[in-house]
């Protein structure tokens, strides 16, 4: 019989990833799936889901195997107490070259003092020489898939990498630092911070006025991960004072960014919409067939989520 | 006896080098040494040298051993007939991980659209995703030790890196090409294409309307190398045509840039002031301390210049 797979997201995802996912599905060795955005939930096998679907109920999936998320935010689905089924984040490489690319290249950015020569062009030949990246202390905040790679581009760059996660981890080559006790030391002294946390209860305003005030005077801030790590009253007086240099953000609170917030206006913010990490369709579809792969197979899920941690 | 060394750049290099140089010459166990901007030209051992130093005629320094460059770039004394004394370039660590960051840095600008998100934030929120690097095709024409540090750094990254160099080379993941039958093949298609080549008769206007047109239409050109190796006329033709989508240019054949020089006001050039590659004092001074060692041990000079080459 025939697997089926629900796609529930909206149309447009349904466009770019119908084709891609079939493709995906037929390497791994299901020609025959049955992938629809129109299923009887009771004959469902697996879900390919976004957290925007109008799927939020997952009571009659109850033979749903395994509820597979298409991007690696599930913020806005952990807290649904209708699922019950495994959920697994989306881990796809192409996302993490994506992020990996656009952290180094706005680290770079910073560290060299492009904005001014890419703005200015008056006819002012003013050589200043930036220090060397190894003598730049650049702090990450979350060092899973995403901050690992990330820290292994800029020591590649000979940046001095530090790195914090909530429990104790080793990564080559960085001064890492775990737990609440640890964050503060990992933040004082940075001239760089990159935030690459997930969205939880515990990670909301971590970079607030008392820890933006540990920063080295006229750092950056690169925020790539969510709007809420980010306490944005606390940053905007930051800014205002030269505490913070400048910082480049592409997560909000509100998305897209209202046209109103302050941050548009701010000469010191440069807003991107959301662009830093964009799941790619050949690369994550390859993730999902492997994973319906193995729930068929009864092999454990890849990236699933602890529910209790919230990623 | 102590060492004589003359000194002969201008006089705010003898205030940032003097201290450094005794330091490192200390280091190498010369602590004896007179190092002076003023001495009697038959009693020199070496000259510390900058191509814009009032010593234009090398033949009463009778018993001087070398001239050590303070540069990489040595072309404005390569053509002296007077110089019959071994001539060292300067290849400084320092200097070569400033032009990786720098251009590791406008490559990933270009690459990532940056400018458009740096020059516009009047509130439109256009989430647009630039392919990976893995689809993009750099190509570096000099593949010396700042090419080659490049090149690294761009592999890392995951780019697509073609390399061109006069002799044949090999530099592993990097697809190499050489001689002026290679350059063609090394330029079509490209996506970024950065000019590291020394500044000789043979490559003056290497990048010539012909080879402009060979690119991917709308390719970015950096150029940190040498002001010469672009004709600067193709150039602007090239991006008024929009077969070159920016420009983002160090080096130029007048420096500093005349305020009136076109480059200034075109919207797609990105005018730096040769900060791509600053001599760093500490590292560098190290360099020539060492070479003066050699001297002195009857060892080998580091990085001798071949006159006939020009580099």
């Amino acid at each position: 019989m025939p697997l089926n797979i629900l796609f529930a997201a909206r149309q447009e995802r349904w466009d770019t990833y119908a084709e891609p996912l079939r493709n995906a599905l037929q390497e791994a060795g299901f020609p025959d799936t049955v992938l629809s955005q129109d299923l009887p939930p009771a004959e469902v096998d697996y879900i390919v889901y976004a957290p925007n679907s109008p799927v939020q109920d997952f009571t009659p999936y109850t033979r749903t195997k395994a509820v597979l998320n298409l991007w690696a935010g599930v913020e806005a689905i952990t807290g649904n107490e209708t699922l019950t089924q495994p959920l697994a984040r989306m881990v796809d490489p192409g996302m993490t070259r994506s992020m990996t690319e656009w952290v180094t290249g706005h680290t770079l950015r910073h560290h060299l003092g492009m904005d001014q020569h890419i703005t200015d062009q008056s006819g002012t030949w003013n050589p200043v020489t930036p220090p060397l990246a190894e003598e730049r202390i650049v702090t990450i905040l979350g060092m899973g898939e995403l901050g690992s790679s990330v820290a292994q581009s800029l020591l590649a760059l000979q940046f001095r990498v530090r790195g914090w996660s909530r429990s104790p981890r080793e990564v080559a080559g960085v001064d890492m630092y775990h737990a609440d006790s640890g964050l503060d030391d990992a933040l004082r002294g940075a001239d760089i911070v990159i935030l690459l946390l997930p969205d939880t209860p515990a990670t909301e305003n971590t970079l607030n006025a008392q820890r933006l005030a540990l920063l080295r005077k006229g750092a950056f801030v690169i925020n790539p991960g969510r709007g809420p790590l980010i306490d944005d009253d606390a940053l905007i007086a930051a800014l205002d004072s030269g505490q913070v240099a400048h910082a480049t953000l592409d997560v909000f609170r509100t998305e897209p960014l209202p046209a109103e917030h302050p941050f548009w206006a701010h000469r010191q913010v440069t807003v991107t919409p959301h662009i830093a990490a964009e799941t790619r369709e050949l690369t994550a579809t390859r993730v999902i067939a492997e994973n319906i792969r193995r729930g068929e197979a009864g092999e454990p899920f890849l990236y699933l989520v602890d529910r209790a941690r919230g990623y």
